[in-house]
């Protein structure tokens, strides 16, 4: 750390789905000095939407450049009204966004939907993560992959998914031959800001992050980079030209991708050259900011849940069935990062807010803080219910989006609170399952650190994942993790710190507030656990030869238990 | 019939849960004149409960006595407003009731409550039929029963029920001996109220109809009445003072149980010595009013449902395993009398509107009225949504009150209307497995006769019952079946009919509406049926050997499916 009595600062840039949030930190202790939140122009809320299909999701390239310019010049003006900032002390910038989210870029590198004649084509703007048009793609891409002696893969859960880089370019050349003759390269988004910013834009020679050419496109050092061209040529031979003009290395975040141009650091009030750091994903950076390290888990907790945690490149390490992303340097430099997570889980909540609470709990105000209050008053047990948190499908440990919700254990005494509770369970028991197949391969998991809304807001959410999970939940201290995390790479390509552990050292932590499990709800829940596993397989596998007779009454055996323990 | 130009009438007097309601009808064609129901003076509408056990239900007997009062003499000052009626000219009664709602008597067959010494004690009241509190006793007669060659659980499925009698005289027995030791006998309401209103009281002779009797108690030519002393002396040497002061000999409703006394004929306004019916209880009644015969089943859909069939004594018939009951001559004079039912049914409705429906639908009104609208729209399969309906447990074919609701297919965007259908879905394939049992057995269903609120009043719930069932539903066209049944019975013991069977040829019917299976509609719940009984046989038997992998990809398929038919 520089031992300058005078302070400097880093700038973090999160690109989310809504809007993009940059963050100045201190980098002695990532002291929060101002932040600003630019909402996306276009779409609804920032996205581009599609009246006669649900699936597409875009967004407009001109956003995230404006965006940039708007929220880190907000941010700026906010932070020089306190004293001893100076934005000529700014050492470092980093970047993390949505993903994967590609865009079709012109050989200049620059946004085909910026092109005049693309700006109403819908195909040219940004592929947003979500956007889900591309189902037949990645089945046709997991088919082969499957079929293929590559292992192409095997570092991604043995699925390849509709969100992700091939299967989306490979459905734009199917949907929207146009858009994709004209595009030059494909880039993430997560690539293109820091490019942009610092004029690297050559699709050939754009630097590249290994968090999103690991994770999305395939890329890995144990085959030289992306798929062979055979592999991309049997899906469709057009492909070859996307791969052409691919930069033949990927990057670590730890690395600069250069410095500030004069333009871009003249519009937000920064000196030039600033160094810029590789981008990533913001749930990877997010990690980071809340202190991943070997044994951490770090759980990013919003409508969905990714759960990071990072083991040394020298221990070994297998391929972990259903875990979507096993990728060298993807969170920290020199160890493995590795990526699951719930399809939904805040989406759940809302869902059953949205669709099914009466007027009781809705007509006072907060309905997650009414049904809140009455379902943190039962114990673990006494509803009967038992749920599955599948909505959305199961991304880890299963990765099967056609799978649904399931409810059991319904009287005719039922309630909303209750219901409310078990899907909370659900969520927590979904969480548990993710960590039992991190350490059945391995990969220990010492430690739990939450962040995002739901950690920070709903102690009976955390208070069931400690006793779900039968281990202590810690809380990040930050709320903007995956922006700190963004500035702590910037931290690091600016020179305050020799790596990216020693920057988390200092600016990272936890909350005082641990949730510790309950002796007696840990017990319950173990019992609830079993039964859970039993619909998780018997629903969610082929292999499930057992019976499942047992567990409505189970359920009704606890729930008995549990309410003479309580009388 | 009497070939008089000079109308006659028959009375049907229907004791129901919280009311009891008599209805005059004309012998001819069963036109209904006047009825008039008399709500039960005592406790929580008409039940008398007990704020520390929720399974505690009694009756005060001294309602049923008002109550016959109250409701005859109202109905016959309403037909005296007819012309054409003259109470002089009404020939018989009948009467219907809950059970088994057993009450503790005194040697001269009053009512034990009704002793001063006794009026305060629970115990000496009527154990209403939903009265819960001998589920101990219940599974201790199972256990003996079905440990015993003699087989006395074969007639009601193999299971007895807390419900019924001897649990409830053995629960009394234990919980309030005081009780037990006061009591010379317990005797039905179904007999009771025809015993008390002719004056044949006394316990030994009483007439016991065969539908209480042989239901509820174990009563059973097959074994010679009531079972054998070392059976019950098995249970508790001091039951056998229950047996000994029971009747020899059980009786159908054709037969008259005597005549009006002068004292109630003077309380009514009805002549003295009006004959009247053995009774029976109300959805057997209800049966008979709607038509029953052999190859049509009536259903009766309230909160639960019965499911009423007759089958002729001479034509062979096994024990249908699950059918709670098979008794010759419970329901019509010989023929065996099969009762079967759905523990909840209109309860799993109104839990879901009191608990789980949100402002928009119960804000503006009746939210089963606005769930409908929205439900109706949707096509079969299209909500993707699949629920067992056994909130309140199992009573046809599983018999097991350990059972819960279950619901599976929820995603992100899954409403309330459709989770309403689902149900109602639900309980019209909880309904087919009855029906498909009957038929598995070679008990004939040839047709189908609804009746009750549920059947009245909602078309989309009988249209999805035609489309699951793929059998046309047709309308009892008396909205009183019950009270008519009695009435029925009350004119055959006046001697207008020379049979039940003849006299529901000239006063049953059903509505002209009937509701047609839809081809497309029936395909589609033949599938969903599939997976119903994939749900149903592997959480409510121990024999299933299969997967339930396939439940939610294929709910998802046929969603998906549907859904391009719609568009």
């Amino acid at each position: 750390m520089s031992e300058s009595v005078e302070k400097q600062f880093a700038i973090g840039v999160d690109y989310g789905t809504n809007s993009v949030r940059a963050l100045v930190v201190d980098v002695a202790d990532g002291n929060e000095i101002a932040s600003s939140v630019f909402e996306y122009p276009s779409g609804d809320q920032g996205i581009l939407l599609d009246p006669k299909d649900p699936n597409l999701a875009r967004q407009n390239p001109a956003d995230y450049i404006e965006g940039f310019y708007g929220s880190v010049s907000a941010a700026l003006k906010e932070a020089s009204k306190q004293s001893g900032f100076d934005a000529q002390r700014v050492i470092g910038i980093g970047v993390d966004t949505t993903g994967s989210t590609p865009l079709p870029v012109e050989e200049n590198g620059m946004p085909l939907a910026m092109n005049p004649q693309f700006k109403e084509n819908l195909a040219a703007h940004a592929w947003l993560w979500k956007d889900h048009t591309s189902a037949a793609e990645a089945a046709e891409i997991t088919s082969q992959g499957q079929g293929s002696e590559d292992g192409y893969l095997s570092k991604c859960g043995g699925i390849y998914s509709s969100e992700w880089y091939w299967s989306k370019i490979l459905h734009c050349k199917r949907s929207a031959p146009e858009v994709f003759e004209a595009a030059y390269a494909w880039v993430e988004l997560a690539d293109f800001v820091p490019a942009f910013i610092t004029g690297n834009l050559k699709p050939e020679t754009m630097p590249r992050g290994i968090c999103a050419a690991g994770h999305k496109a395939m890329f890995h050092d144990d085959w030289g980079g992306l798929p062979k061209k055979s592999f991309l040529q049997k899906l469709d031979a057009d492909l070859l030209k996307v791969s052409e003009h691919y930069t033949e290395q990927s990057s670590t975040c730890d690395q600069k991708v250069g410095g500030l141009t004069g333009e871009v650091a003249h519009k937000v009030g920064l000196p030039a050259g600033v160094p810029v750091a590789v981008g990533a994903f913001d749930a990877h950076m997010g990690a980071v900011g809340a202190g991943v390290k070997p044994g951490t888990l770090v759980k990013i907790m919003g409508t969905s849940t990714c759960d990071i945690t990072v083991w040394p490149l020298d221990k070994p390490i297998a391929d972990i069935p259903g875990v979507c992303g096993i990728v060298p340097g993807s969170v920290l430099p020199g160890m493995y990062g590795l990526e699951a997570g719930q399809s939904a889980v805040g989406d759940i909540f809302n869902w059953f807010v949205k669709q099914l609470v009466p007027e009781k709990y809705s007509g006072g105000g907060d309905a997650h803080v009414e049904l809140t209050k009455a379902a943190e008053k039962l114990e673990p047990g006494e509803s009967g219910l038992l749920a599955l948190d599948w909505n959305n499908g199961n991304r880890t440990v299963l990765v099967d989006p056609l799978l649904s919700g399931l409810i059991v254990g319904q009287t005719l005494h039922t309630n909303a609170a209750e219901v409310y509770r078990a899907l909370v369970e659900a969520t927590a028991f979904g969480a548990l399952t993710i960590i039992n197949r991190f350490e059945q391969y391995g990969v220990e998991v010492k430690e739990v650190v939450n962040c995002g809304g739901i950690a920070e807001k709903n102690p009976m959410v955390m208070q069931i994942y400690a006793d779900v999970c039968n281990r202590p939940m810690k809380i990040s201290r930050s709320a903007q993790t995956c922006a700190l995390g963004a500035a702590i790479f910037g931290s690091v390509v600016g020179g305050s710190y020799p790596s990216v552990p020693a920057a988390q050292e200092k600016m990272t932590g936890t909350k005082p507030t641990i949730y510790q499990p309950r002796k007696g709800a840990v017990e319950t829940y173990a019992e609830l656990y079993k039964l859970y596993m039993q619909l998780h397989d018997a629903f969610g596998t082929g292999s499930y030869t057992g019976k499942i007779d047992n567990v409505m009454k189970d359920l009704i055996a606890i729930r008995t238990r549990v309410a003479k323990g309580n009388s």
